[in-house]
């Protein structure tokens, strides 16, 4: 059966700080050939089918150092959503609405059961610290490689030196700026010795190395659920991770925000832009407007914009907001407050 | 967009037990052609392809006098199970066991997230007692047609003759030998009188017929969110739902067990057999197998097996179990205990 | 074991359209019993208390003309959240913040796991037709009065006249005017009879009482899982709800919003008011400001806003907005548009 | 507000294989008082209450070299279980069964929702590696100690002597002996160094120490949610684990399975022994019968049994269980086969 001749992972080879356009050129010559054997598949399908989608279908797209995303399995598209909206509205709403309305009405409303219709599965490499965020996100469905069972790949994140930011003074949350001269070399290089001496003793306690040969018939090797233990927090792992557009909708939501961590925003700047966009392009515009850029007003910030519109000059003091509220409000109204 | 075309439910004629083999005969001309367009797709696809499912895709199978259980799309087969199996358990499986010994040996052991790499869509009709009963399944994903924003059909569930059962009088959960004469036909009668009567004055307060015609000029008609509760809980009302391939096993093997309502497990067997069978063949042999066909043992009927086993004449009284769970085991066995 | 005595339902008495201040009064003289013996309870605990929810444990909130909510069981309040949040934060918050402005900060940045923490049981009646929508939020924990294996009681829902309400011309999700004179007197009728008439062919068919006494021992009795199809949606049935805060701030949201049907906006105000604020008030505050009484900018409306202020006079046409999404933006703003 | 006082986590002091007896012992000063103020807790409530629980709530109960397992909070008991039942299954319930017979009922017959009326909220210290395995039972609530805000604490897992085991060569997934000698000093010392060099890496990086204080007035410090990414998986976080009983049973079910890992049963036997059995001892009981002594037979297995019991002597070859079914199918028998 072709498609069990993927099970195979591709394999990005070592290398960093690649840009996007590259991908394909990091992949082995054996990873490569699996992929561009699945991308051969013709099959005939009765299915909703996207075809700005099959354009990308298996293909990883690179992100961070030696991670990537790729869809390897999808189900539904626009019309899905429009279609489980109209079960819910009923008849009339045929006449009614434009497609392109109807879901930017959905979402404007929280609507969001007709979302769940389509389905999308990806494959995914990414360091085991952004896993272990990503993870929290329970309403989706992952089949992690095991380092349990398996010897994980000799693939560890390093940050792009523009990316080795400080702790913030100011916001505990944020990052702060770019550590830069001996200091950010040094940390680079702590990173990188711990790094490779970690996966060294790794194979050592194993009595393996990656291609699983034993290293030295006179030991017997500690087992793999053991060892695993001595790799560091960067190393990459890789899953499965299918969920439905909404649970995608609101991943992408809460991981694209500027208080996400970057590395993990990387990941979700891709699916947004190589995924999201040519899957599903109506419910994407909609996200855009309605989530993604939107903005929520609470009680009193929504108070406090029609006094001012009505000409009133409102202060903190009197707004009935706390400075940090009023604080975001003006940052959010780009007012100086 | 072709596949909007397909938001108007195929509605079933009224008619009553008719067979599987007529299913299509009862759609109306209309939605005939509906799914006669859909089933006209011919899309390409790189996705993995199920050639049996695709045979069926968009056709109803009927279930009861007006339901009906129909496949509207899905995403995977065997073959992604065995890929995700393959990722966890990591590079050697490959070489150590066929996919069909694998997807046994998965079920047996309860390893159950890579079944949930596989998604499927179904559009079905039902009785609202039974979409009470089907709801309960929280994993999955609902959109129902709403008797608040539209008329419900005037179409009824009547149970057959030979499922008009008795309440049993030994086991309160299950029914006891079927009503016959005078009674029967009492039942019957009632049932259908009030299900008219329910419907006609469900649309005298609408002021409108099922087609949203208005009846009388004068009146104004109740809100529909309203006039629905005059409806009997024997109406039908259809939904699309989606779940994935462990969650849809966990369903059918509540639900197509001899102690469900008759009327859910209707529509489980069909799904079992119209379905799964086609869609995941070797799934389906390993639920058979392992789960439909299965039975637990408690730690003490355990004992009681291997004492059996070993020539020993077990009797209820030392055996460690209660009567209760002692007739149950024996029932199990087919021994008389 | 006191508890288990409570295992009968506190059944209301048949009345129509009290008032909350009459609850107790409708109680049977043995629920009323039951329920003051569970209120007699005096066990000491090391677990968070919350003296304002215990005064009204186990009490019943009357809701429309037959339905209550009481709460049976809760766990954690505010200092839950809060102490939850801090793990996540680490030790720097606890001199940061005060914990009313954390929780405020939580709700406002949609860090909503803190309120995971919490988890509340109720004990509710309701009609049928609103348990339909209420068990569409998945993520609670529900057990529901079986009518497959017990009687359900004679009690049905009647509108109150000022909730009887037309269908809406304008907007087909809202009611509109109220009905009047001849065809609200109609109305009523209608559902009146009908709920009878259904009731009394359930017994008939069941061959029993409410009470569980045989009617004619000439006859067998139709199984309790198939009679009652024959009752209506307004029937009221009865269930064990149990979610935690942030679901249950979520279905409070969605539910108490004026586009919700008024019959389950009913349960969601007095779940806020009796329940939600003395439980736990600075969630119930921030609930309040920043979710109930929130609004949503899309990018777009944010975009019209800050022209707006800068003294712009925008209109639809230049706005970049749909008609209806201008419309519903100076709907929120109280503008003229 | 005294609940506050609490969110300063109980931190075990270093040390290594201390037995269960000791692990009061091994907490600060400062944290042995914060959860005696918390214990001198005497709050009066009217909710179901577990004397033998409250005995044990906030004691940590020692798990692996630094790891801890406590209770600090809890909702329902055996008898919320019983009332559940009762709902659904009605009235006629309550004269027929005794307790312990319904829920060991319940049990056997997979009827799980009434055990999602307990619900119990642990806060749990354990290492990384093992936080990743029992992060995917996702139907719980989470709070986790935060490494992007807060500094991880310089503690570690070190297996002891006995649990050093070799990857086992029969069995992909079990372990296989012990190692001794110099391989295992050997192992030890590099695990034990990697992870002392990581933590010196990690604190120089942030330029601070565990406690917050700067290390080098002239450098910056590198942001903390990078510098976390150098610790390696041994390294213990904590968190606050929510769940209901019906999902407590299934993690344990599966945890503290044979074929589990070690280091994440023994998190599991704990929480079996000191927190289900006091919390609600009849559960306890039926979940040792009905789940975790129970064992599964086969359609095929089960056949094999009768046949066994009639007398006729099987072998596999005429069975029709492949080689491996038919080993596991003697091995739970306990025949040569």
């Amino acid at each position: 059966m072709a498609l069990n001749e993927a099970t195979e992972f591709p394999t990005l080879v070592e290398t960093e700080h690649h840009t996007d356009a590259k991908a394909e050129n990091l992949l082995s010559a054996a990873n490569l050939e699996a992929i561009q054997d699945l991308r051969a598949n013709k099959f005939q399908t009765r299915r909703p089918t996207v075809q700005a989608l099959e354009e990308v279908l298996y293909k990883p797209f690179s992100v961070l150092d030696h991670g990537f995303v790729r869809v390897v399995d999808y189900m539904g598209d626009d019309g899905a959503v429009v279609q489980a909206a109209r079960v819910s509205y009923g008849k009339g709403t045929r006449k009614l609405r434009e497609d392109h309305g109807l879901i930017r009405y959905l979402l404007r409303h929280r609507h969001t059961t007709p979302f769940e219709m389509c389905e999308i599965k990806f494959h995914i490499k990414l360091p085991i610290f952004v896993a272990r965020q990503w993870i929290r996100h329970r309403t989706a469905n992952v089949n992690e490689y095991s380092a349990r069972y398996s010897i994980l790949d000799h693939e560890f994140y390093m940050p792009a030196p523009e990316h080795l930011a400080a702790q913030s003074t100011s916001n505990r949350q944020g990052r702060g700026d770019v550590l830069e001269g001996d200091e950010a070399a040094r940390v680079m290089a702590l990173l990188r010795d711990d790094s490779e001496r970690a996966y060294a003793h790794y194979t050592e306690m194993l009595n393996e190395n990656a291609e699983g040969e034993t290293l030295d018939e006179s030991r017997t090797g500690l087992a793999r659920e053991l060892a695993r233990m001595n790799l560091s927090l960067n190393y990459y792992t890789q899953w499965y991770w299918k969920t439905d557009l909404h649970n995608l909708l609101h991943f992408l939501s809460l991981r694209a925000d500027p208080h996400a961590q970057y590395e993990i925003r990387a990941y979700a700047d891709v699916m947004i832009d190589q995924v999201l966009k040519p899957w599903v392009p109506a419910t994407y515009q909609a996200f855009m407007d309605y989530v993604h850029g939107a903005a929520s007003l609470s009680a009193g910030g929504l108070a406090v914009v029609k006094r001012l519109l009505a000409g009133e000059a409102v202060e903190q003091a009197g707004s009935g907001l706390s400075p940090r509220e009023w604080r975001e409000l003006m940052a959010l109204l780009e007012r100086d407050g």
